[in-house]
């Protein structure tokens, strides 16, 4: 533990290596936010992306696989020939086959190639299956790549469940130090999500409100419009808990929900995170039958086209995986006992939105004759994607010179409106923050581990019960278990940001 | 005092008699408000606008004089043809002289020449000197035209101290019931201070934060760019402390500061708000020359023109007579004790506004590590003119991927641009409210008693005391005392909305 904030400082020297360097990721993510960072000028001075995949490619064919990549997912006032150029003579490509040592020795050959390769700080980012992970670190060690210096990126899923997590960080452990380790969650990333600590700690006005006594409950939605497409196979292997909910939801519910720390620093929030990981109300097998709605998206309208069902998109129809979630839990601890914090993720919804809504409670008493009942309960609403921003809805007084007409209204931040600069994606901070060696939106070991431990009741439960997910047509809020969800507690979900 | 809400009703018929009929107010600021009530229906069907002054006008004349007045101050598209018809038959003038009985008896004949006098409403607006509230009110009475559903209203100033003010509220009161009697303050028929009543009491989210544990101080500024102009005479006899605290700003220092009522009520609001005037620290002699600040402005620059000192004004040299007041106060109750008040207005400043703004404490602890300094305390901005909206304050994450970059954003509402609807005046609401009987939002005379009360001893101080008004040059922001006020506090005048 650090005992005061860390300077991350940019290294002179880097190599980052991708593996997977042909995948979907990399290109349309790792690659685009590596350049806009160069454009930017923020890449260290003498750096190297090297692309390592099993595609037979050179590195002229790379490059321009990238470069079409960048045309897509790059604005094109941004992609300036000079950098551009700079760029792309940055990058190469190894054919490597995992089997194969000669294929390590080639790519141990590339890294000390450099004239002081020693200087270079190495980032291994594997962007390939969780099951790989192992046994690339024991390959990289072995072939004597990895220093004190090195990192190594690890894309979610980060196991199935606690064992398998256990079993890679385990063996990612044997090579690299935890402090080496960059566990990513590219929702940390988001600048809304990162807005939200300073919201809530960079001021006065949220944290006296911020606990059981103000607020009534928690919303953390994050729907997705898509299927599951040509990923069906994977992902009914994993289902929207281990995809979405063992995660990105948990990881939002903490940082809505934890302890303001000490400083921000690199163990200082990732401390306050696995505590409310720790304080999550159990899933006992009755809590997930009372608190959890499992759905599997049927055939429906998604913007006004029909669309496939998940049976059809999976080839068959035996599945028992759940494309949507919806649940309730508790953080038991001083400041939100008695909160609910209701999560929900599905597929196929009628609206891609990810976003948190803090409902605060109805003021204590009513005092405007005949106003009660036309206001809505105060609600923060922090909005992370497509759109990044806050809205604080509350009540004001309809202009008139009648009686008091109370109307709902929202003091609004847009982030796009109020800061008059190209938002980065959320990769583009955490890659920098791999290169400098900052840790602190990565999770730690002990929090995906916690992680899972709070998920595994509700899969084994699943697992055991002979219900079957409830279909919901596409392009709908999900099952109407997850409205009575909410319902039997008298609330409802907010569907709109309005 | 009433236990219920008051529910408060259009009469059908109304005599709303305007005594100054001629005069500025009543031009510029009744005819037109009453012009606008009259378009959007809101009128009694069976109305009539009596304008009484000195001048020898006959009903067509005066027409004349309010149509011109009409064309000035509404706007173009607003003066419908026949509704500015209907309104202007409405009118009716008639010249009296206070001291002559046969006018008085002609007044009486105007009042009664309706089919069914004893069914209008009559409301008795005193656009005149104070001096001559309690003798018109004691002639209405002797005419017979004051039954109990007879109103009076009267402008401000309500004397020059507490005795005057007693005195023309024992004239007054010997006439017409305190039910009867409304004591206009148009600072409180403003949008943006009845919002701030619904803002702190309809929503949770700020009562929380509005006490001493949360808030640092609160400034309340009306600044104007005008001077004395032609109302010098009148205006050296008064001055600033007179004719804008004692009122205005001492209305919205108990607006911002009260307990919350009951409900929203014809006596509750003012309960509360007479409470606060008498919380008010007393002003030792010792605490008004240590906590106020008098200004009298010299030559110099508004809107970049050379304008006169407040002798030029005036003509002579002589008056010691304050054009500019900063003071500081502290609301010694529960919720408020140790939290300091600063108030301050003035003519011929930089800048003509008038808003609230509170401050709140800094957060306890800055976790952002290189963030100290950077960031403001939250403040909530209460606009009431010339804009009126409210601007929350605070403190936000720079966009960007490398560290916490703290920056301060504000949330907004802008009334005109939330409300797609043209803002009424605040003599819109007030004067309905006058005709439908509704006392909430009018001095009651135990707070114009408690003011007074409170001001007094300032005015007794200054008045022995041999120091004049400081100087200050026109189109500043005042005295360099009034920025000193503050500056040993630590805390400086929020110069501007941003």
């Amino acid at each position: 533990m650090d005992a005061t904030p860390a300077t991350h400082v940019l290294p002179s020297s880097c190599d980052f290596t991708v593996f997977g360097g042909t995948g979907d990721l990399a290109l349309r993510k790792l690659l685009p936010a590596l350049y806009h960072r160069d454009l930017e000028g923020q890449l260290p001075a003498d750096y190297r992306i090297l692309g390592v995949s099993m595609s037979d490619l050179d590195d002229a064919a790379w490059r321009e696989a990238v470069h079409g990549s960048l045309q897509t997912f790059v604005a094109a006032e941004q992609l300036l020939t000079p950098v551009l150029d700079r760029f792309l003579a940055r990058l190469y490509h190894l054919r490597l086959d995992a089997q194969n040592p000669a294929d390590w020795d080639r790519f141990h050959a590339l890294l000390k190639e450099r004239a002081h390769p020693e200087d270079a700080v190495r980032v291994f980012y594997l962007a390939v299956a969780p099951r790989l992970f192992g046994s690339i670190c024991q390959r990289l060690d072995e072939i004597g790549v990895v220093d004190e210096r090195a990192r190594v990126v690890l894309e979610k899923p980060i196991g199935h469940d606690l064992a398998s997590a256990r079993e890679i960080n385990e063996a990612v452990g044997r090579v690299f130090d935890e402090s080496q380790i960059f566990r990513i969650d590219h929702y940390l990333g988001k600048e809304s999500v990162q807005n939200l600590l300073v919201t809530r700690f960079a001021n006065t006005f949220l944290e006296p409100l911020w606990n059981s006594r103000w607020v009534d409950h928690v919303q953390i939605t994050v729907s997705e419009t898509v299927g599951v497409g040509g990923r069906g196979e994977y992902y009914d292997q994993a289902g929207a808990l281990r995809d979405m909910v063992q995660n990105h939801l948990l990881q939002l519910l903490c940082l809505v929900a934890m302890e303001p720390p000490t400083y921000v620093g690199r163990e200082t929030v990732r401390d306050e995170k696995v505590k409310v990981l720790h304080a999550l109300q159990p899933m006992t097998p009755e809590a997930v039958d009372r608190d959890t709605v499992r759905g599997r998206y049927d055939v429906g309208l998604v913007d006004g086209a029909p669309v496939p069902s998940y049976s059809d998109d999976l080839g068959h129809g035996g599945s028992r995986t759940e494309t949507f979630v919806a649940l309730k839990t508790e953080v038991q601890n001083w400041r939100w006992a008695g909160v609910p914090f209701y999560l929900r993720t599905g597929k196929r919804m009628d609206r891609r939105a990810s976003e948190i809504v803090v409902f605060f409670k109805e003021p204590p008493h009513s005092m405007f004759p005949g106003a009660e009942g036309v206001t809505a309960p105060n609600r923060l609403h922090i909005l992370v994607q497509p759109d990044e921003g806050m809205r604080l809805h509350l009540t004001a007084k309809e202009p008139g010179p009648g009686g008091y007409r109370l109307r709902p209204v929202s003091l609004d931040l847009s982030y796009a409106a109020a800061f008059d600069a190209r938002l980065p994606d959320a990769y583009e901070r955490l890659l920098m923050d791999v290169i400098k060696g900052n840790p602190t939106l990565f999770m730690r070991r002990d929090e995906v581990e916690a992680a899972w431990t709070w998920t595994e009741p509700v899969l084994r439960r699943w697992a055991g019960s002979p219900d079957r997910p409830k279909r919901y047509p596409a392009g709908t809020t999900g099952p109407t278990a997850a409205a009575m969800l909410l319902e039997r507690d008298g609330r409802t979900w907010q569907e709109t940001d309005q």
